[in-house]
């Protein structure tokens, strides 16, 4: 066996064009043993009942802190690390956190899942008795209302900010349960019975209040995520799982859902979760549901680095609460043009849809920015767009717009000649908003 | 608020029947306390950069060390926890492993892939250079050609034997990666280039060949496995992906690829995987492709209790080295009638497929087995006609069959009196199969 090294008389098309990646060296010839020569050695040795990462694997979660007034009530806050994920689905050991009291340490063997209030008859439901029902897996994100609000990243300048820090505030998990129909329809609603008020089995007994039409429309009580029991921060042993609607409604340690016949507001929508809107004169909206049609370029993002002009992939997350991701547009000067993108199937509804144009880079300033569309026809806004339909000025009062949550503008990456990925959302020196 | 216990007149209809489950504890008036006199406590405490799974979690791989002359060059061997498994996506953690030496301790910042040969120009893709190629990421199932085959386990008489133990040889991910179609265009494959010899890093240089027409068709050369590197024992950092077909093809911890004008018998194809075939007269075919179409009742299953006559889902898992899984029968009396099952979708081609049916035990003694069928018009065979299509007697001859590989029989489960799940495909003991 021997290594040919390059010959380039030929004619043969290559998909990439020659020398399209900066760093790749070719002609390799004989730099690599063949493998007869090597001595076989076998060693067993490992695996274990549940693997370790590579010691050289160090995407993790970053805290989310952001500094104000509501920090005090605030519990455990982490960021997934979008700008290192691969596919679609959010490896559970780095699902993104927004908690509002203490992790519970619950025994599977003595939770109970109480249904009451307006039902024919009131039921505990074990761990055992959900896995014995019907059941229903389902791709879906989950994403924070807060997140990639002006609130926590406009009142300064950020430089070499990554997606994770800027948006990390959603993930995406297959997530396994019982539909919450099926557990209504046993005990049986009452008339009347048209809103639920479900409670966690944390300290401080988060509550949060959910209609009945979306409940018998596609929630679930889930178990499983990611083909496993949910980790502890992330509800184990049983949570909610609102397809579509902010994070907040998807009770995690759920513990008790009481059906009534009432909005209910309760002392975390009140306190923690009641926002004062700048379109709707600071006044609060009761409730908030769906969040909107969203996309990120993930790679290249803020805070990596191009090795030099050539051939790269920009790959990105696109989801929206009102069903599919129907087209995802792609941009690399800024808006002023832009390309379909190839989306990568499977498209699950309410669920992230990744996104991938080639684009080879010549070395100039570029910048880098996606724009998603859902089946309804809903198109993500630019910052500018959102700041319009907000009533505000940009520029002068992102840092006072604290409550501006549901945020889906788009995020733009400046690419300097350096190869730089720097945030031009939020930190706008040296470039205008398209 | 307070908790209202069943009413018994109610003329609603219940979705499972009255008391369909057995363990359920109805009437839960007073039993647990209303959110607002709960004391407000706020101790944010964790989570991690990499969270944890809760501490009553088990749920891991088994080891999997069959008895006879191949042991001593055998490596890891752990079989993937299908029992406990929701969904269709398998925990990275919890992967099935075959591996034939050590495991590579790789740092990502040194690892090159060579692609050689027969080909314009020879090149080394570092991690990175394949981080930057067009990407892919798909779900697809792995399965050892060794999985559930009599050589393993038709040697004894198992009782309690549980689906993992029995089948835990297979595991599905969402892999994403470069089609290693991309890779060869690059390097320009010669006329005449029509298999190839891929080569491991592990320190028995595990080898494995291939054939042109299929690394163009379908082919990935992965780094991320259900959205993170893979892990060491899959591979990290880069692997190949062949979907549908026998694991040995899917190469881990890839060095090189060497386009070649034959197919090789590499040492681990000639002294491993070659299998004597009963119903070829005990010759060996040179080499063996395509997974073919299989289903598992995972849940009940072997080993597991039933709490008493009552409502109990049937769930499994599908799937076809052909493609798509095009339907699944359930069957409850061993095979005598069948019912459709319902299909829990997404269906992606060679992954796994979750079916579901509804199923209400009366407390006597019964049979479970599924039967899938995939978009070719395979039908997955009893273990009888598997003997026939052999030529052989199945009862008196399976401890011989050794090498009877691609075993894809039906997987009877039989449920006794005291609600405990047998294995009733070896362990055929007071039934007959059907």
């Amino acid at each position: 066996m021997e290594t040919k090294s390059g010959d380039s008389r030929s004619g043969r098309r290559k998909f990439l064009g020659r020398a399209a990646l900066a760093g790749l060296a070719a002609g390799a010839a004989g730099k690599v043993q063949a493998a007869e020569s090597e001595p076989r050695e076998v060693k067993p040795k490992g695996p274990y009942p549940y693997a370790d990462r590579s010691r050289f694997v160090k995407m993790g979660r970053t805290n989310d802190y952001p500094k104000g007034p509501f920090q005090a009530m605030l519990g455990p806050r982490q960021n997934a690390p979008l700008g290192d994920q691969t596919g679609i689905i959010t490896p559970a050991p780095v699902h993104f956190v927004r908690s509002h009291s203490t992790l519970p340490d619950t025994d599977p063997a003595k939770y109970k899942l109480l249904i009451h209030g307006m039902v024919d008859r009131a039921l505990n439901f074990t761990l055992e008795d959900l896995q014995r029902l019907p059941s229903e897996a389902r791709v879906h994100f989950l994403e924070c209302q807060g997140n990639s609000s002006p609130g926590h990243h406009g009142h300064k300048k950020f430089d070499f900010v990554t997606v994770q820090d800027l948006h990390g505030g959603t993930s995406c998990s297959e997530w396994t349960g019982v539909p919450l129909s099926v557990l209504l329809k046993e005990c049986g609603v009452q008339k009347g019975g048209t809103w639920l008020v479900s409670e966690s089995d944390d300290a401080g007994r988060y509550t949060y209040t959910l209609p009945m039409a979306k409940a018998m429309e596609d929630v679930m009580v889930v178990y499983g995520q990611n083909g496993e029991p949910l980790r502890p921060d992330q509800g184990y042993p049983v949570r909610l799982m609102v397809p579509g609607w902010e994070g907040p409604y998807s009770v995690k340690w759920l513990r008790q859902i009481k059906v009534v016949d009432q909005p209910y507001m309760a002392w975390d929508e009140a306190m923690a979760h009641s926002i004062q809107r700048p379109d709707l004169g600071e006044k609060a909206r009761w409730y908030h549901f769906e969040m909107p049609v969203k996309s990120l370029i993930t790679r290249p993002s803020g805070g990596q680095q191009l090795k030099g002009p050539g051939f790269y992939e920009i790959s990105g997350l696109a989801w929206s609460g009102a069903g599919l991701i129907s087209k995802v547009e792609v941009s690399t000067d800024g808006g002023k043009t832009w390309k379909l993108a190839k989306i990568q199937g499977p498209v699950h509804k309410k669920s992230y849809t990744r996104f991938t144009l080639p684009w080879t880079w010549d070395g100039n300033e570029a910048m880098l920015v996606s724009r998603a569309t859902d089946e309804r026809g809903d198109v993500q806004p630019s910052i500018d767009q959102v700041a319009k339909n907000w009533g505000i000025k940009a520029d002068d009062e992102w840092p006072t717009a604290e409550h501006a949550f549901h945020f889906n503008a788009t995020q733009r990456w400046r690419v300097t000649k350096d190869g730089k990925l720097h945030d031009n959302m939020y930190n706008t020196s040296g470039s205008s908003h398209a």
